[in-house]
C-alpha cells in the first residue's frame, strides 16, 4: 500500500533554506554564550515524568507528551484505576529550565560554580497549532547559577545586546524588578494582589490610564490603594527620574527598595559595561511573575511588531525541588522562531547563507572525469565546497541543476581543457571567465572566492 | 516532596567536554559534506506511526518509542481491541533513513534532483540498554538521491577518506555489491540463499575455512555448490587480480558480471580521484542485504577494536513505499557514538577542544569593575572568550574556578593597576606575567592567543 507522506500537526521539517538561516541564528548565540565563557550542554530528550510533572501547573501538565512503555505497556494495568499513569513513566522535555534544575542537582559534584551553561534543543508541547505556534520548537537557554552576584545579569544585557548588534536588528531591553512589584503591593496595602496589579499596570499602553485604574478597582483595590499607584502609571523620563519617584514611592517598604537598588546596581554595570543597548526600566513587566525572584528581562525588536523575542530572569529555587536549595540563578532564553520571523520580515538574513558549493564541474564523461576529479578535490582542501555532477547529462540539464542550487561558479571541462591542461572557471553572475593551468589551485581558489 | 533527580534508562546528559568532544566530530563531519555541496536538513522528531511502522521488521516495530494521544487517550478506546493503536498515533524517529524517504516525497516539487543531504539528528529505539548501546543517540547520515551514477559512491569514499583524514584516525574501508553477492548465489545454484552464503563467508576470518564449508552445508548447499564457492572462500591479492578471479567464477551471471564491472569502475574512480585511505574489496560484507542493491561500504578503525563506525550502501527504491518509485540513492551513516570512543581510546581528541574561556578577570570589588568591564567587552570583540568573576570573593576561590574550568590566563586588575592605567596578564602554564597599557587591547589579544 502506498501512504500520503505528512508529518504531525505542529511540527516541521527544515530545508536547506530554513535550516542555513536557522543555523545563522543559533552560530550567532552560540558564538557570544563562548566569548562569555558559557558551555553547552545537552539533556535527553525523554525524562522520567516524575522530573516534569507539577513543574508547570495543571495546565502545563496536560501539554506534555507521553511516552508509552515499551514492551507489553498494557499487561498488568488495574483497568479501574487511571491509565495514562499506569502505562507512561516517560515524557517529552517540555522546556529546557527543569532538564537544567535536574541536571545541576544530579550532577552537583561534577560542577563548578558559578556554573554558566546554555542549550539548545527541541522542546515539545501538546499545544494546540497556530500560526507561529509549534507543537516542536528549538530553544535557546543561557543561565548562570550558584552566584547572586548582579555582574550575572550584566552578563545576560551584555549577551543580549552583542546578539542583536551581530543579528543587526534594533532591540529594545525592558528591564524590571520583581521585588519592587511586591514592593508596590505592599505600600498599597495589597501585598497578595501583585499580579493582578502588574497585570493591570501592563495594560497601560494599550487601553489607558482610566481603564487601567478602574480594572484595579475591579481586582479589589481600594480608591486609596490606586491613588498611591498613580505615580507609577505616570511615571516617565530618564532612569535617574523614574529612580527618584520610586524611592519616594516606596516608603518603608524593605523589599521594595532592595528591588530599586539592585536596579540602581544594575543600571549603573550597564552603563560601566558600555552597553549601547537601549535599556529601560518597565514596571509593567510581568513576565513569570511566580518564578522570578530578581530582575526580570524582556527584549523587543524595534522595526517589527512581534511579542518579545527574548527574555528571562532571577530566580532563587529553580532547584530547591530536586533537592539543592538556595541556588540562586538568572538566565535568559532567545525565542528563535520569532527571531526568525523578524530578519526574515526585515530581509536581514545575509545572502549568502543558504548558498550551495562555490563551483560545480560538469561531467563532460569518464575521460574527462580522470582530469576533474583530482582537481576538485584539490580545490575542497583550498577550502572550496565543490561538486563534480554525477551524470554525464546534456549540459543544459547541469547548468539548470547549478542554477537551482544557487552556485556561483561553474567549469567545463572538455577534450580541449584536458589536452591543453586548463581549467576555465566562469563567474555566473558576471559572466567573467578565466583560465587557469591545472597546476593553479591557488589561483583557482582565489577566483572563486573573489 | 524532593525527588531525587534521574534520568531515563539508556540516556544520557552531555556536559560541557562531552559535548565539545561531540562538537568536534559532527563539526568535521558537517565540514566535509558542505565541502562536496550537501545541503543540511532536520525532520521532526515525532513521525506519525504510519511513517514508521513495518519499515524496521516486525522487531524494528516493537522497539518504536510510541507517544501518547493529547487529551483524553483514553476517552473513546474499545478495550476489546488492542490498546497500543487507538491510543498512540505517534511515535519517535528510530533512524534517519525513513525520515528522509518521506521528506523527498512529501517535498519532492521544491528539490533539485540530484539531491544531496545530510542530517544530523538524535533516534529513539527502546532497545535493552547495554554498554555502548542506546536509547537515544545521535545518526548522522549522508546521502545523494536521484542518481544512479557511480560518481555518487565515489564521492562517499571521499567524503568518509577525508573526514577520517581530518579527526587523524587510520581506517579501512571495506566494499562489497549486492549484486555480486546475488551472481555467487545463482552460480552455485541457490539464488535463494544469498544471505545464507554470505552469512556463512562472513565468518571465514573467525571460524575458518572448513566451518565455513560446513555451515554452507547444514544451510542446505549441497557439496558441489560448496566447491563452486571455494575460490570465494580463498580469495586473496590485489583488486585486479580478486576480480579476474571472481569475473571468471561469475560466468553467465548476468547480475554477478554487472556487480564486477560496478566493483571495477569505482576502484577506477577512487584511483582516479587520488583517495588514499586504503580500500578493498570485501565479499563477506553483507551489511542491511535486504535493503541495498548495489555498492555496500564499511569502515574499520586500524588502531582500536572495535566494531564499524560508518558503513552504508545504495539503495533503489527508498521512497517507492511512500509513492514515489525508481529513486535510486547511496548513502553512508556515521557511528558517532563509536568515533568518540575510538578517538577517546586513541587519545586523539585536540587538547582544547574542552576548555573554557581564554581569560578571567578576578574581581576585585565594584571600584576595579568599573575599570575591567570595558576592557573585557573589547576583548571579546577581539575573538577572544573572556569571563569576569561575578563576586568579589578571595581570591583563593576565584584561582581555583579559573584552574577547574581549564582557563589559561588570569588578569587580577586591582587599585594599583587602575591608578597606573595598566593590565597584568599571566599565563597560567607557563607563569609569564606581561603588563599591558590599558588601549592596547590587541597587544593583550595576541598574548592570550599565544
Amino acid at each position: 500500500m502506498i501512504q500520503k507522506p505528512s508529518i504531525p500537526k505542529g511540527t516541521r521539517d527544515f530545508g536547506q533554506r530554513e535550516m542555513a538561516a536557522r543555523n545563522y541564528i543559533f552560530d550567532t548565540v552560540r558564538s557570544v554564550f563562548k566569548s562569555f565563557g558559557y558551555s553547552q550542554i545537552e539533556t535527553p530528550a525523554m525524562e522520567n515524568l516524575g522530573t516534569l510533572l507539577g513543574k508547570y501547573g495543571e495546565e502545563g501538565d496536560k501539554l506534555l507528551y507521553r511516552i508509552l512503555n515499551s514492551g507489553d505497556a498494557f499487561g498488568a494495568v488495574d483497568f479501574e484505576k487511571p491509565l495514562a499513569p499506569q502505562v507512561c513513566e516517560k515524557g517529552l522535555r517540555y522546556d529546557l529550565t527543569v532538564p537544567f534544575a535536574r541536571y545541576v542537582v544530579q550532577h552537583q559534584g561534577e560542577i563548578s560554580f558559578p556554573f554558566k551553561r546554555f542549550q539548545i534543543q527541541p522542546v515539545w508541547r501538546a499545544d494546540r497549532p497556530q500560526k507561529g505556534r509549534y507543537r516542536e520548537f528549538y530553544q535557546c537557554d543561557v543561565d548562570a547559577i550558584g552566584s547572586k552576584s548582579l555582574l550575572c545579569e550584566l552578563e545576560l544585557v551584555q549577551i543580549v545586546a552583542r546578539v542583536f548588534e551581530l543579528l543587526d536588528l534594533r532591540v529594545c531591553m525592558k528591564i524590571n524588578n520583581r521585588k519592587v512589584l511586591s514592593g508596590l503591593a505592599e505600600v498599597c496595602g495589597f501585598p497578595d494582589k501583585v499580579v493582578d496589579i502588574t497585570v493591570a499596570i501592563d495594560k497601560l499602553d494599550k487601553i489607558g490610564l482610566e481603564a487601567v485604574e478602574e480594572e484595579l478597582l475591579e481586582k479589589g483595590l481600594t480608591a486609596e490603594a490606586v491613588e498611591i499607584l498613580r505615580p507609577v502609571l505616570l511615571l516617565e523620563g530618564s532612569f535617574e527620574e523614574k529612580l527618584a519617584v520610586m524611592r519616594s514611592l516606596m516608603g518603608a517598604s524593605a523589599e521594595g527598595q532592595r528591588g530599586l537598588d539592585e536596579l540602581e546596581e544594575l543600571f549603573g554595570l550597564i552603563r560601566s559595561a558600555g552597553v549601547v543597548m537601549p535599556c529601560e526600566m518597565d514596571l509593567s513587566l510581568a513576565r513569570g511573575l511566580n518564578y522570578y525572584t530578581g530582575a526580570i528581562f524582556e527584549v523587543k525588536a524595534l522595526d517589527w511588531q512581534i511579542g518579545s523575542i527574548c527574555g528571562g530572569g532571577r530566580y532563587d529555587n529553580l532547584t530547591g525541588i530536586f533537592g539543592l536549595p538556595d541556588m540562586s540563578g538568572v538566565g535568559v532564553s532567545f525565542g528563535a522562531d520569532r527571531i526568525y520571523d523578524v530578519l526574515t520580515g526585515l530581509g536581514k538574513f545575509p545572502d549568502d547563507i543558504s548558498s550551495g558549493a562555490d563551483l560545480l564541474f560538469a561531467n563532460m564523461g569518464r575521460a574527462e572525469l580522470d582530469y576533474v576529479l583530482p582537481i576538485a578535490s584539490a580545490l575542497r582542501g583550498a577550502g572550496l565546497s565543490v561538486e563534480v555532477y554525477p551524470d554525464a547529462a546534456k549540459l543544459k540539464k547541469q547548468f539548470d541543476y547549478c542554477d537551482r542550487k544557487g552556485m556561483r561558479f561553474l567549469s567545463v571541462c572538455g577534450e580541449n581543457e584536458v589536452a591543453s591542461g586548463t581549467v576555465q572557471i566562469k563567474n555566473l553572475a558576471t559572466g567573467e571567465q578565466v583560465s587557469f593551468g591545472v597546476e593553479d589551485i591557488d589561483g583557482m581558489a582565489a577566483f572563486v572566492r573573489g
